[in-house]
């Protein structure tokens, strides 16, 4: 049984954020996760600003892991940054967890609401789902509106108002599937999920980063990537202040 | 490690055509796949009437399966017959390999060529893809003129006509990934993959049913399955002339 | 002049709910309404199942009729459950009232609203005006939880839920004409008209069967049918189980 | 049984054209037609500037056939002008022939082809069918080149042209339905559906003023119209150079 | 340096409405300003019957306009009454308010709504901004119900009225941008500006004369204009009751 | 007379392609031109990561030009590099011409078609136009196979294929106007738009650069700028290895 080598690239400078600890539920003996951060870059990504400057690492990063063997790559923010140009500098599947929540929540839910942390961000995802030909499956953008980095402490706050916009997004914006916003809101699904059910309310709530690590092992298990004839390798030319690598 | 009881209808009552060895390759200690076949239903699915005449029984086909013990059921016909009925009369998760395709072609390509057996099939395909909020990404139909049942002895003539195919999908409609438009094609995308990459192309070509056991894999191994606010149980009432069990 | 005969299948197995009387103030020398209900189906269409199990015998009625020499088929649910599938079957029009409904809601308010009587139908609804082409014009989807069999002895609460839900559609969605979603609802169309009036709102109010009745005779007599070659018959096959007489 | 007395406006100051003769298969006891040419306007209409010149004394031949008992108007004209404006004038209902032609298309063959006199008029038509919410349905436009007033004379080189022109529509653009885009072309669909027989293609093609006719019985006998919410009546002010009524 | 003579025609009877001092700020030594008002048509534009009336003589006054030697023409009105019929008559760039000023907030705010006087515009705004291809970046439609003569009367209630709008257009519909719907409301958007900063809400609100004749300037600086292949000349024929010039 | 002060950031670090002469023929006492290229970045942009690689800098460029007293800034290259991050990190203007080009397209021809250097920017231009909300608008996408750097010595070649491609962008595609897709292509209108005419065809050709300037210019004279509430400042945090300033 082939082994799938999942590499899962947290494209900002912080760490701690991520550990090795938030995939063992779902490692196999046929499934292994590793990790890398960001050496330049933002500290947390809240804005295009912050995209735009995460972007140029995580595609050496990405370059770097399909070089030390990985059969894939996941991009651990909901903006999915460098989607594009990672699949055009590398082979192995590129996995964004906003692309992948998004196509199966339609899936499971036929419409879905997307709840994050801050409402900034609301032209951002439209644009994002509407590139990824989901804009009639898309029921409503919620938002709770705490940074990022403050995530952790309150997570009781953030709690109560995740379960309260996704009551929301059921019963005024008529959404199927939950899908949560932020990479950071890891382990929240299940509280969530009790919240619905609380009110009567059965729909699946999608955290993206287990989703994310599947997608990827049944991509790698079926021997399906994304096309190098819409993702060309970027031509040789100079680039100069990045110290990225030659292009195959 | 949670076993994956994997459970696969094809909504026909001919014999022979999906048989145990299909699966053999995706086995894992941690990945069961079972059968079942209809007692009553046509020959093959070639026609809505054929659909409506294979929803039935694929429903109480469903049911059994769920009462036995599996974890997620897959509807083996790329028309996805029954999968809303189905929704509603279980609660493990219910995949359609046309819709888990035509989502999962979309994340790899941006956009998708279908390619089917029979002409006729257009107007249902554009009407199940425009369903599931495709149609943006939803570049081509395109069909090899050979009926069902005779798809094992043309193989040749098949193939070729499925390369020819994929071949103008990429060149004329700008397709980003083939979708294997018809269960029966099973095990035909290594050679088009071939045959394209022999023309300089290089996109992915969907096997729907390979995907479809990997999807339900990670659906179970996540926990997510459809809402059962979006397919609720049927409510009880008299129903005459089918076997129906009682929903819950 | 042709005398134009317009056969109604009424899609489920409960006796009663339609009778001659209905279509009698439509009657006209040149214009003649048979009615049948089916043997094998359910008591009535609230679910995704309902349908399923609907559609086998509403295409044995309506080769049934053809034969009998009706000139149009009516399928009488707005459902639409077996339109296409019947369309396959028989080569004189197929009516569906939510398909007719919709489309000349469409021509004199722009935009409508569909009021039927559950909730759960939403997403089934949503599918099936999309399908029809008709998404932008589609202003929104209310309902009254009443279960069809309740209609009856609940009409006066259920009209004036009608004639709430209608007064919303208008001035908060917008809608410029409102389709009755239930075929159950014959003859509410002008109490409702008249509770709108009250409120200083002109807009049509939809009665699906009547219409469906007339726009059955203006294809008669204009010589229109569906498309062969987009609802081709079914071919010869094995079909186990149900009584399909041969196609043509 | 109520008399249905529809009048026909035909838009132009052409007279000929359009005969009483024309509507003379289609009378009924119930169902009568009566005509109107317009005094002040175009000799026909090819372009926006024509219907711009078109409208005014439409709007007046409109109001002035309510006021003599009519129950429905008809707007002889592929480009529906006026349409709006009269349904603001008046309050029986109002129909353009290529909404009409557009929607019932639309049911038939789920898609439709608009054929029709010249390539110039193509943004035209494009954007009044997006107007009606139908360019899902709309698969192309095809024009074969000859003026309206040359229509008669041209017959013959011309019905070969239609015949080409709706066969392409349906091999190469999928249509499901022939709209014959010039109210001209009134008789040639029988032609026509032969021609595309001949090539084994059974798809409806729409004589757009007969259908009308029917679609206008069809409102007056269900007692429906256009919204006059949406469609109000213009208020009262100062209007130069036009002989416009009051309004209500 | 080229001049760009910009011509404004104000498509309706009432002098006064529109003066020379309206675009004196925008004046430049290669930029001049001319004016004419309609002498055929309605004193003011509210309905679609009014806007039908007010384009014949919109054409007259555009062909003068080129005639005399004007660069450009902008239609004084957020309907573009007689925008296309204008640009078949004439070769120099014809500009619509409604479109420049809803493609320019499109550039600047991704989505805007359009706030204007009457409620009974909803439908024609609707159809005009989806004829321009931009549906998916319109928000919402609001009004404040002021008839277009009482404008300068009632300026204090209607600026608190159109401050009201734009908030709640921000706030609930997540417009990005302001587009003030009507042309008397020029001079407006600085007041609007600042209640809206005064929310803590920064968005381009558009006043849309100003823009247009810049952008008029623009077009006549690049050398641009519209096409005549999709504009074409109409051609010569009968065109009674108009004194409409003979076209190119 | 305010002076428009635009700042042109052509996002390569190639010197030589855009030079001073460029906007000398648009010059004005009231509207300035001045330059700046990248000093970290690549060499062209013609792929996702030539983008990602040139945003940085460009977001420094950009906030460096509004300190320097910047009334506009137009990012140089068809791709819109960086065009939101620019508009969230300063409050001037930005303008992209890509945006600028497609809008005013769309108004001059209802639809356009985009003609390239490279096959491959298919789809990032696809997705690129969707989210500008104009895919309705957008008829083809053509392609000439010449690498940026090679344009000023191919120009011969380059213009016939130019040239080809606008002719069947307008015969096959039907669009009513043609963008340039790439600045490089500065200066090439004139002799694309003699080559249509040569066939009859008269379609505006919109050379990006030159339009964009006049558009920096319109919302410099009138006041308007993105909005701050779509586009807010980044918030202040880490953001390693490059030399970001401090946001507002």
């Amino acid at each position: 049984m082939k082994v799938s080598k999942i590499h899962i690239i947290t494209p900002i400078i912080t760490r701690g954020i991520r550990t090795e600890d938030d995939s063992k539920p779902y490692l196999r003996p046929d499934l292994e996760v590793s990790y890398s951060l960001l050496d330049i870059g933002p500290a947390t990504i809240e804005s295009e600003v912050d995209e735009a400057l995460a972007i140029p690492d995580t595609i050496i990063k990405a370059m770097e892991a399909e070089k030390a063997g990985a059969d894939a790559i996941i991009i651990d923010c909901m903006g999915d940054p460098g989607l594009n140009a990672c699949r055009e500098a590398v082979s192995i599947p590129v996995i964004g967890p906003c692309q992948t929540a998004t196509h199966i929540a339609s899936m499971l839910g036929g419409t879905f609401s997307f709840i994050t942390v801050l409402e900034r961000l609301r032209p951002m995802i439209r644009h994002i789902i509407s590139g990824y030909g989901l804009e009639k499956n898309y029921a409503s953008f919620e938002s709770v509106d705490v940074p990022v980095l403050d995530i952790e402490e309150c997570m009781e706050a953030l709690m109560s108002g995740l379960i309260d916009k996704s009551i929301k997004a059921v019963t005024e914006d008529h959404a199927g599937a939950i899908v949560l916003g932020c990479t950071g809101f890891l382990g929240c699904a299940e509280a969530i999920t009790k919240g619905l059910l609380a009110k009567g309310i059965n729909v699946p709530v999608i955290d993206p980063i287990p989703l994310a690590i599947h997608i990827a092992d049944t991509l790698v298990k079926t021997g399906l990537t994304h096309s190098k004839t819409i993702y060309p390798f970027p031509g040789k030319k100079k680039r100069v202040g990045f110290n990225i690598p030659e292009f195959n």
